[in-house]
C-alpha cells in the first residue's frame, strides 16, 4: 500500500514518466536492457545490500569478495559479456558494492601499455581472476603531481632485473583500492634508473603475494590503511618494496623499453596514456556522481512529500514539508543539477568518443580541449553534485542523519569523487590554463577549439531582458552566463599580464591570480552546461509533456545559478539590480511550478526500493514503518557486555529506594 | 622530533602564542585550570580514544557507558565538584565520546519542571547514577514543532494514574540519547487528557526498564534506533508505550498540576521554560561547535605545512601546499570565523547571563531578543561551522578521507548541530519573524530591542572606501554589513506588505518571502558578528602582536564573507564595481598576511594530541609516520576469512601457469 501522501503526487504528473525514463536511458530499449540487469541482480540473494549499514569494515570487504566472485558466476549464467549491451548496467545495479574494481584498472594498465607478449601472458589470468591485480602509482607523500614520485627500479644489467625500492615512508604506495588484502600482483608506478639515471616514471607488474599461500613475497611490506569515510568495502592498502626483484620483462614496455644492455628506447607517442587519463575522468562522472545525486534526489523529495510538519494554514492539517517554500529552494535546484548534469554528461561522452576515434586516426588535435573539458567538468561536476547530495541529506532533518535513510553513505562517497583522479581545485586550474592561452589566442585573432570560441566574440552591452518572465529565455540567460565567462577570463589575464609587467615572475604571478582563475574555469563550465541543456530541451519532442517540463528544469537550473551568485552577474552592470529582482521573482515562481511534478521527476530515475536501500526514499512512501522495522535488526538492539559489567552494580540495589 | 617544515612555522610568529591562549580561555589562570584538567583526562587509559576509529557501534556504546561510570569515580578522587571551575572542561578533555549526556537534560528538565517534593525523591537517586534517565520528546512523525506530538496521557480518577499511550507508529518516541540501552526512565511528552479533554503537552516520568535485570517494563517497547552518521557511542532510543499507568505525582508539576480530583491548575509562568530551551542552542555552540572547528583548523593547517606537493617556482623542491594562494583561500578564512565566533560566542554568553539575571528579577523584556539572538546565531554559527570542517577535510586531499586524519568524524559530528536542537532553517525564520516585527516598530518610530535599534537609523548612500586599504577599516566594511542587513530586511518586509495588500493571506504572503527572510536573518546575525570582532578588537592590549593578529583576522573574516557573496553588496550599488575590485585585492593580499602565522594561530586552540586524535594534525608534524603506524593497528590487517573462502579457491592453482 502506497502511502496517500505520496500516491497524490503521482496522479497529477504533467508529463508521461516511463517517456521521460527512456529518453534518460537513451531510448526504450535500453530501459528494458538495464531493468532486466537489475532485476537479476536484485533477485540474487548473494548480492543483497540489506545489512550494509550493519556491517563493520572486515563484514563489507568479505561481501564486496564474495560478490566478486559470484559476479563471475552470474555473468556466465546469464550470458552476459564484457561487450554485451547489459554490461554498464551491472556496477550501477550493484550500487559499486563490489571488490577488484582496481583489478579492472590493472587489466587496462596492461592491456594500454603493455607489449603484445605481456597483454597475451597477464590478460587471460586476470580475466579468469586466476591472479588480482592492484594499481599502485600514488604515494604517501605524492598524489596529483606525478612527477615528484619517489619509488625507485633500478635496472641490473648483471642479473636483468629491476630492483625496486621505497627509499623513504613518503615513498610508500598507499590508497591502491584491492592491495590491501587480496592483490597477487600490482603495476607499481616508480622513477626508471638505468646506470644511474633516471628516466622518470615507468609502469612495472610485481608480485606482492604468494599465490600458494597468500603469504607476503620477499621484501614485500603491505597491508590496508584501514577506515575511511566510505569504501568500507574497498581494501585501500599500503606498499613499501625493499630489494625486490623483477625480470626485465615485467616493465610495461608498448612505448618505452629497457634493452638488455640497458639501452632506454621510446616509442610512439605517449599522448595517447594522457588521453585515457582523461576518459577516466568523465567516464566517473555517470555512475559515481550523477546516481549518487539522483538516488539522494529521490530520497529527500519522497521523504517531503510524506512528512508533515508545522501548519501552512492555520486550522488545517499539517503541511507536507515539500509546500514549505525553502524546503523547495533547497531541493528543486538539486532536481534540476541532476538533468543538467545528466545532459552534459552526454555531451561529453559523445564529444570524448569522437575524440576517441580521431585520436586512432593519429590526428591529436582535440587532445588540450578535451582534457580542459574533462578536467573541469569532472571538478565542477563532483563539487556541484556533492554540495546537492549534502543539502538533500539535511532537508531530510533527523531522519536523513540516519544511516538507514541512505543518504549519508550516498553522501561520504560522492564526496571522494572531489579529491580521486585528480584534486578539483588542481584541475579547475588546469582547465583555467588552457581558457587563458585560448584567450590570449583568440584576442590575437588565431584559431581557438570549438568550446572556446565564445571568447573571440566578446560582445559588451547590458541584458535586454525587460520583465521577469524575459528570464525565461533561454537566449537571455545563456547570453548572461557567457558574458560572466567572458568577463572573468578575460580580467584575470589582464591581472595576470599586470603582474608581470609589473615586474612579477611568471609562477607568482600564476599563483597571486589562481583564487579568480579557479572562479573562470567554473563560469566556463557553468556556461556550457545551461548552453546544453538549453539546446538539449529545444530538441526534444513535445509530446507527452516531455519538452516542457525539462524547460522548466533548465530555467530553473539557470536561474538558481544566478540567484545564487548574483555578484558575478551584476558586478558590470549586465544584470541591473532591477533585472536581478526579477531573476529573483522568476526563481521563485518557478518553484512553485515545478514542486507539482517533483515525484514524478525523481520516479522518472526509476530506481528499485533495493537500488536505493533508504526507509525515507522508498516507492511506497511507508517511512516510520520501515525506519522502524529495520532498526530492530541493528546489532546494537542485541545484549551488549555494558549492562553487566557497568550498568548492574549501579542499579541493583536502588530498587529498594523507589 | 619536529617536522623541520612545522618547526620553521613556528620560529617567525608575529605574536605570543601563550598569551593569545590565555586570552581564548579568559585569562591564564583559566588556562591552567584546563590543562591540569586536560591532563588528568588524558593520562587515564579508562579515557583512551585511540581506538575509536577502528571500533564498532557496539564497542563505542560500551566503551562510552564504561568512561561514565568511571567518571564518576574520577571526579571524587580528583576533588571535582559540579559547580567547580574544572567542571566546564570535563566534557572538552573527554571530546564528548561518554555516555549519559541525556541522564544530565533529564535531571535537569527535573529540576526546572518538577516540583521540590519530586526533586527531592529523584535528583539524589539521578546523581548517584542508581538510576538512568533520559529526554523522550521528538517522534518518529515530529520533531521542531512540538504540539504535534501524538503521544497520550489520560488521567484516570478511579486509579489516580495517567495511563499513557503511542497511538500510531508516527507517534513513537525516536532519537533520546541513553535511551535505546541504557535508561531505566524517562521523561516522556505527551498531551495531557482529562474528561476527554486536552490540556497540551505535559512531561511525565515513566520507569522503562527493571532495576532488578534491566527488563523492559510492562507495555514498554524500547530499542537502540541504529546506526549513524556519528554518535556510535550514543545508544539514541525508541519507546513505544501501551497502556502504561504511573502514578499522579510523576507529571512534573513546578508549573502545572493535575489534582485528585481532575482539576487541572496552571501556577506561575511557563516563559522560563523556553528561556531554558534557549539557552541550550547558545551553550551547544562551544562545546559542539567552536571546538570541532578549531580541531579542524589546526588539523589542516598543520598538514598543509608538512605535504609538499608541485612546485611554485622550477628548479626548486616542491612547495608547502599552505603556500598555494588557492590553499590559503581555502583554510585561512576558517581560521578567521573560529575566531569571529569565539568572540562573539562570548558576547552572548555575557548577554544570556545577564538575561538570566533579569528573569530572576521576573523580568521578561529581554525574552524575545534573547530567543531571535540564540535562534539566529546556533543556525549561522552551526551552518557556517560544518561548511569550515568540510572545506578542511577536503583540502587535506586524500588523508583528510582517512578515518585516521579525525577530520570525518568532526565533520559527520558538527553536522548534527545543524539538525538538532531546531533545524536551523525554522530557526532563521523565527529570528527573521522577529526581525520584521522590529523593522516595521522601528519604522512607525516605536522603541526596539538594542541589537536591532541600527533598523530604525537607516541611511542612504554609498560605501566611501577610495582606495584597497579603505577597505581595512572596521568602520567602513561594518558599515557595509549593516546596510546589507538592512536593505535585505526592508525589502523583504516590503514584498510581504505588498502581497498582502494585493489579497494574499497572511500565512501564504509568508510562505512566499521565506527564501528572502532567511537571507535577511543570516545578514543580521552576519553584520552583529562583524560588528563584534571589530569592537573586541579594538578592546584588546596592543602589546605581545595580539591586536595586530587579531584585527588581521577580523578583516580577513569581514572581507570574506564580501567576498564570498559580492552581490549582496553590489545589489542597490552601495559598494561599486570598481570598489569591489579593491575588496577582493585587499582580501587576497591579507591572505599571504595571515598565512605567515598560520600555525601559530592555531597552536593558540592549544589542543593535545590526544584531544586532535589525528594523525595529520599532531604538535610534532610526523605525519606519514603516524599514518602507517596507526594503520597497521587497524582490524582490517588481521586475516579475513575472504581468503579462505574465496580467494584460494580462485588463486590456488595459478602457480603452474606462471
Amino acid at each position: 500500500s502506497v502511502n496517500p501522501d505520496l500516491a497524490s503526487e503521482r496522479q497529477t504528473a504533467s508529463f508521461c514518466v516511463e517517456k521521460l525514463t527512456a529518453l534518460l536511458d537513451g531510448g526504450a530499449e535500453q530501459t528494458r536492457i538495464r531493468r532486466a540487469v537489475v532485476a537479476a541482480i536484485q533477485s540474487d540473494p548473494v548480492f543483497s545490500r540489506e545489512n550494509q549499514y550493519f556491517q563493520t569494515q572486515n563484514e563489507r570487504y568479505e561481501a564486496a569478495v564474495r560478490k566478486a566472485v559470484h559476479l563471475q558466476k552470474k555473468m556466465h549464467e546469464m550470458g552476459w559479456t564484457e561487450n554485451g549491451p547489459e554490461y554498464k548496467y551491472i556496477y550501477r545495479a550493484l550500487s559499486g558494492d563490489v571488490a577488484f574494481l582496481l583489478h579492472r584498472v590493472f587489466m587496462r594498465s596492461i592491456s594500454v601499455l603493455g607489449s603484445d607478449k605481456q597483454i597475451a601472458k597477464w590478460i587471460p589470468l586476470a580475466t579468469q581472476l586466476r591472479l588480482i591485480g592492484s594499481y599502485a602509482q600514488t604515494e604517501l607523500g605524492h598524489g596529483t603531481y606525478l612527477q615528484g614520485l619517489e619509488t625507485t627500479a633500478v635496472f641490473d644489467i648483471a642479473t636483468q632485473e629491476f630492483i625496486l625500492n621505497t627509499p623513504k615512508i613518503s615513498a610508500m604506495k598507499w590508497w591502491p583500492g584491492d592491495m590491501g588484502r587480496s592483490a597477487t600482483h600490482t603495476v607499481v608506478f616508480a622513477q626508471l634508473y638505468i646506470h644511474g639515471k633516471c628516466y622518470g616514471i615507468h609502469p612495472f607488474i610485481v608480485q606482492i603475494r604468494s599465490l600458494q599461500d597468500h603469504s607476503l613475497c620477499p621484501g614485500i611490506t603491505a597491508g590496508d590503511i584501514g577506515p575511511k569515510m566510505n569504501f568500507e568495502a574497498i581494501d585501500n592498502g599500503y606498499l613499501m618494496l625493499k630489494n625486490v626483484r623483477i625480470p626485465r620483462e615485467n616493465m610495461l614496455s608498448k612505448f618505452c623499453e629497457v634493452r638488455p644492455d640497458g639501452t632506454y628506447v621510446r616509442q610512439g607517442s605517449q599522448k595517447i596514456n594522457y588521453f585515457t587519463m582523461t576518459t577516466v575522468r568523465i567516464s566517473l562522472i555517470s555512475d559515481e556522481v550523477l546516481i549518487p545525486l539522483m538516488k539522494a534526489c529521490t530520497i529527500a523529495i519522497r521523504y517531503s512529500v510524506v512528512r508533515r510538519q508545522s501548519k501552512l494554514k492555520p486550522g488545517e492539517q499539517e503541511a507536507k514539508i515539500l509546500d514549505y517554500q525553502t524546503q523547495q529552494e533547497k531541493l528543486l535546484p538539486q532536481l534540476a543539477a541532476a538533468y543538467a548534469f545528466h545532459f552534459i554528461n552526454d555531451y561529453l561522452q559523445e564529444l570524448f568518443d569522437r575524440g576517441y576515434r580521431e585520436i586512432q586516426r593519429k590526428n591529436f588535435d582535440m587532445l588540450p580541449e578535451l582534457h580542459a573539458l574533462s578536467s573541469g567538468f569532472k571538478a565542477v561536476i563532483t563539487h556541484h553534485c556533492t554540495a546537492a547530495v549534502e543539502i538533500c541529506l539535511r532537508a531530510c532533518g533527523g531522519h536523513g542523519y540516519s544511516l538507514l535513510s541512505g543518504l549519508p553513505s550516498l553522501y561520504t562517497k560522492i564526496l571522494a569523487s572531489c579529491i580521486y583522479e585528480g584534486e578539483n581545485t588542481i584541475l579547475l586550474l588546469q582547465t583555467a590554463r588552457f581558457l587563458i592561452k585560448c584567450f590570449m589566442a583568440a584576442s590575437a585573432g588565431q584559431p581557438v577549439p570549438p568550446s572556446v570560441t565564445y571568447l573571440a566574440a566578446v560582445k559588451p552591452g547590458k541584458c535586454p531582458a525587460k520583465n521577469k518572465s524575459d528570464f525565461l529565455s533561454p537566449d537571455i540567460y545563456t547570453e548572461a552566463y557567457q558574458h560572466v565567462a567572458v568577463r572573468l577570463i578575460s580580467s584575470t589575464a589582464a591581472k595576470l599580464q599586470d603582474l608581470i609587467q609589473s615586474g612579477a615572475k611568471k609562477y607568482d604571478a600564476w599563483n597571486q591570480c589562481t583564487v579568480q582563475l579557479v572562479q573562470a574555469a567554473k563560469a566556463h563550465c557553468h556556461y556550457i552546461t545551461v548552453k546544453n541543456f538549453a539546446e538539449t530541451v529545444e530538441k526534444l519532442e513535445t509530446k507527452a509533456g516531455i519538452q516542457r517540463i525539462m524547460k522548466h528544469l533548465c530555467d530553473l537550473f539557470a536561474l538558481h545559478g544566478i540567484f545564487s551568485n548574483t555578484g558575478a552577474f551584476l558586478h558590470d552592470g549586465y544584470i541591473s539590480a532591477a533585472q536581478m529582482d526579477m531573476v529573483t521573482a522568476s526563481y521563485l515562481d518557478l518553484l512553485a511550478v515545478i514542486r507539482k511534478d517533483a515525484v514524478p521527476l525523481v520516479d522518472a530515475f526509476d530506481f528499485t526500493d533495493k537500488s536505493l536501500n533508504s526507509a525515507l526514499g522508498s516507492y511506497d512512501g511507508q517511512v516510520y514503518q520501515r525506519l522502524y522495522e529495520w532498526a530492530q535488526k541493528s546489532p546494537t538492539n542485541k545484549m551488549s557486555p555494558a549492562y553487566e559489567r557497568y550498568l548492574k552494580p549501579l542499579l541493583h540495589n536502588t530498587l529498594s529506594k523507589l
